[in-house]
């Protein structure tokens, strides 16, 4: 029997517990071992719960018995987790976790000190809830060079797209929608300002190339400046406008990183990945394009996401799973100036001819694109690539000849 | 550095022998080991290739070399693959393989023989291609009981009916038009009659539910029916048929397995799987409903499966990856009579009132539905839930009072 613990008893730790306890059985058939929870670690009182003898505030406790070989790290947040996860895996316990914000922040440090101590440090769950992301791009796509990875990673800001797309919902009501559901907290920032998006996709970007990509390298946009009006140029274009975290290697090796709305083709499989469902594109050189669906939050998914590491942790107690990557630098990203894209923009002019002469001369290509019921003074257009530096010289120059631009929002390439 | 030998050099075979050589940095630093290949086996002769060195049309020489530590099995059909891959076992070399008949029709015994000598049988590229399935299903869902799984396994006959559905291309001619694109066989009998999708459902039941279930204990039916007339309902009642294999476990305990066209509603992540693509469903009581989508055959996506299977054996070459499932038997299986699911209908007649009311009374909850361009003898319903059995004796009885049923269609429940 291998002794665990659980260090967080909120919606993903009391889902760990449900998960060990309900499937006893059959994950101690898969393990190869029963696997019992011996404490559960949380600075709030659980009267009357099933696992009461299983409570302890004191982290201490946990740290030094050494029967403990599996810590689930479910508390989320930098600290305490950073420092208890170190502790675990120094003493020699193998730790699992949710924790997106802290493998993305300490990551390298943590797979570091995992390595150097032989014991595992998994994180399935900190990207796609229950949806497998992480073994599927460092194991099946081993024999693959990763050309780019896009993903909708965010279940919250996509149900308020959702809402915006299908009901021409206002942002400020979806967003209201989404709190009232418990989809999105009272402060919604790490959500709709891209952050959450970001971790995750620093987190791919660095499992895919080796290399710790930290949020601070990742172009981090929200949805909030988005309006029904693009919205409604986006469905006549033909797509959809969703919040995508996109990574790629460039021909110079370094990376294209960002987080920001995207206009879609309503023909990507990631266009129909509607509500709180997560999608992610994974496009490597000889598998082409694999896409993984499903719910990306929610207590059982990320539960069960979060046992499937502890039971890979049991069947490799003394076997390093390869999951790994080494510090990165700025240097690996390339500045989001320099990078190059196409883009769709809509301004506000009251001389649509002399306004179409200027686009046309400071963008490449520029075709106007229409809506139903736009205002005579409403003028968008669609371009193709250019550096995102030109991009907004070619802005400025529009605003300062009196041709309002309200909207610019990134085309997606995949 | 890890001999290898690769047996059989067709597409798959080649597929693998070039990302092997092409990737060998990459994969020696995921496998922590160089990779080499030390044979191919062929009884067909490649003067000129770059491995003429490596060719043998002789397998004992591979079976014979204790170096040689990972066999890819890559050649198709039962014999000798069965042979070959059973004393390549019991010579305690591990072997990984993209053979879906073999694995469906001898899997229980060569993964029992695998077992017992320690060494890996792995089968990813058996099921989907380069979409990774099998792993997921028994590793990251290992927390999960599996509820149902359903899935488009097929590229062929989904690319026969993407044309239908799309492009109103009567069966026929697209048939043709995949043969002309070297999607389908010159005899295309094992895809369009859904003996390959049959195999690669029983493959995915037999993991999920840790039973060999036996290609012979599936209800099989392929496309070769479906009209346009069909495709044509389908759409109005708001959905596309799709050749689907599902399993899911019964109340009762037993499986409800089957390879048959279904209606699938407009909305399912499935019903957007179009041309060569799969997509798999798999419905886990924690994580939801996961989807997996991509390229289900072809040289490279395959042979990155494979390849990705022997870098798991390389790095597993002391310890046993966690496959394998008991011998199992046809009770193991609802016969088909008696699974139940609602039903699409067509019919012709000449007497329309006569015929609802015929309908209504040997059908549960008939619901007319009609397209554009009927002619005036045409009827069409769908119901709700009725057993199998009971379905086929309300088609004889209105084949019996004149109204001729010209197709009958399961309807999807996921």
């Amino acid at each position: 029997m291998i002794q665990a613990a659980v260090m967080g008893y909120g919606v993903v730790g009391s889902g760990v517990v449900e998960v060990l306890t309900e499937h006893k059985d059959s994950i101690a058939k898969r393990a190869k071992e029963e696997i019992n929870i011996k404490y559960i670690l949380d600075i709030r009182d659980f009267p009357g719960s099933p696992f009461a003898d299983k409570f302890t505030k004191d982290f201490e406790t946990i740290l030094n018995d050494d029967e403990v070989k599996v810590v689930a790290e479910v508390m989320g947040g930098v600290n305490p987790a950073y420092d208890f996860t170190k502790r675990c895996l120094l003493s020699g316990k193998s730790v699992v976790t949710s924790n997106k914000e802290l493998v993305a922040t300490k990551g390298a440090e943590l797979l570091e000190i995992a390595k150097k101590n032989n014991v595992n440090y998994l994180f399935e769950a900190s990207v796609g809830g229950g949806i497998p992301i992480i073994r599927p791009i460092s194991q099946c796509l081993a024999a693959n060079e990763v050309i780019e990875i896009a993903g909708i990673l965010n279940g919250t800001t996509n149900f308020i797209l959702t809402k915006m797309i299908c009901d021409n919902m206002a942002f400020e009501d979806a967003l209201k929608l989404a709190q009232d559901n418990g989809y999105a907290e009272r402060n919604p920032a790490a959500d709709i300002e891209g952050l959450d998006a970001g971790r995750k996709i620093a987190i791919l970007a660095s499992l895919a190339y080796g290399k710790h990509i930290y949020p601070d390298f990742v172009h981090t946009q929200g949805i909030t400046k988005i309006t029904l009006e693009d919205v409604a140029y986006a469905s006549s274009w033909g797509g959809v406008i969703k919040l995508i975290g996109q990574v790629k290697r460039l021909d110079d090796g370094k990376l294209d990183i960002a987080v920001e709305p995207m206009l879609i083709e309503k023909s990507s499989q990631l266009a129909n990945v509607d509500d709180v469902f997560n999608g992610i594109l994974v496009r490597g050189d000889a598998t082409g394009d694999v896409v993984f669906y499903g719910k990306g939050a929610g207590k059982l998914p990320t539960a069960s996401a979060v046992v499937a590491d502890i039971i890979d942790c049991v069947k490799h107690l003394k076997a390093r799973k390869y999951l790994y990557w080494a510090d990165g630098n700025a240097d690996c990203v390339k500045p989001y100036e320099e990078t190059s894209y196409s883009v769709y923009v809509r301004a506000e002019t009251n001389d649509k001819k002399f306004a179409a002469e200027k686009i046309s001369e400071l963008f490449v290509n520029a075709r106007t694109i229409v809506r139903a019921n736009a205002p005579e003074n409403e003028i968008a257009f669609v371009t193709d690539d250019m550096l995102v530096s030109r991009q907004e010289k070619a802005v400025d120059m529009l605003n300062k000849a009196g041709i309002e631009v309200k909207s610019k929002i990134r085309i997606a390439d995949f």
